[in-house]
């Protein structure tokens, strides 16, 4: 069975930077055999964000990479502050939050976009955890998507 | 004293069939003794959605019983996965999401639907946890409510 | 080294009441070593709540004020269900919800007002948990800002 590391390896994917905090919070915190992981916003690879809002600019193909860039920066984050993937054993829950105007109706498809990806890392069981997908008012710096998520930890690592 | 499942029973309400994820998350995930589930909508007895947005269409009346109807299709989403409901020991926090308009102020009153349903079912103090009740841009498929909720599991059971 | 206490009593903020809950739920629970705490609202020393919409009337400065308002009234919850300040060890995670108009940007900046007098309170470490600070459609009552949190109880108290 390879390992999660293994698994984003395969992928290809480059890793956007690690996001610096934008307020007065810390991107993840351990909490016993918990991992918390702040809000974070679609980081590309040059460190700047997708910006825009779906439905008015972006298209839901645009949405759904914007949610899938959101969690590489979630995976950066984790890579930067835990050392490896290896670290988390499962997704315990998604918050998955799309800026949209108010008559879209496809937030599980944009979210899928970040939830695909965990998927594809850590398996289509211990991947996949407890999800909401909604629709925002606004988000930070008028970024399409911002998910906070909820992770176990490996005690074995 | 009368078990939930009696305390469901005896309100004489129809469950509607345990909705299948509409993307990639599971309806709900056993955490040691918490027990998370994803974020739920108005599911009616025959399997189809409550749609709408409260203010502009639907009247608080109609929020507040999809309200009730999003802590049914809780409730089905508990028995499917967990058997019973007398596995629950208490309700820990319930986020409550109204797609409502931007004048609306009301949404504790909505949420009641649900967080009175979970107070008959274990109680007036186990039945009732921590709670947030906000309005949201949108909702997927243009549902009026939608509740994800955290509770901890009996260990006696 | 400064207790919690002592450190807010430095501050010489006043504190509000602590808020009556506007529905069912409670407003703090304590699960194992964990404290949740429901949406409050920025309840000032009246009793009143500050309402408006960031952006609509509104100032970024005001929204901040209106955050750290919303923070004394989770510290008053906090003081009125604990007995004190010194019971919580740190915060682990924040939900800041702004109710503001969809072109705002500046989530971070408002919130940061709950954030920065919990870092007063519980220092630069400890009292810095993860967050997400994000835009709502509306939020009860017409008020700017609803926050939710989760501490971790200090076990030597």
């Amino acid at each position: 069975m390879s390992t999660p590391e293994e698994n984003f390896a395969k992928l290809g994917l480059s890793l956007p930077p690690a996001p610096k905090p934008l307020g007065v919070y810390k991107p993840l915190l351990v909490d016993g055999n918990h991992c918390f992981v702040s809000g974070h916003g679609p980081v590309q690879d040059n460190g700047s964000l997708i910006i825009g809002r779906v439905g008015a600019g972006l298209s839901m193909e645009e949405g759904k990479l914007a949610a899938r860039q959101v969690g590489l920066a979630i995976v950066a984050t984790i890579k930067a502050n835990l050392g490896s993937l290896n670290k988390i054993k499962r997704v315990v829950k998604v918050l998955g939050m799309v800026s949209c105007t108010n008559d879209f109706e496809k937030h599980p498809y944009i979210i899928n976009g970040c939830s695909e990806l965990f998927a594809s890392i850590w398996g289509p069981d211990l991947g996949v955890g407890v999800r909401s997908a909604v629709g925002m008012g606004s988000l930070p710096g008028n970024i399409p998507v911002e998910i906070e998520a909820m992770f176990e930890l490996n005690e074995n690592i």
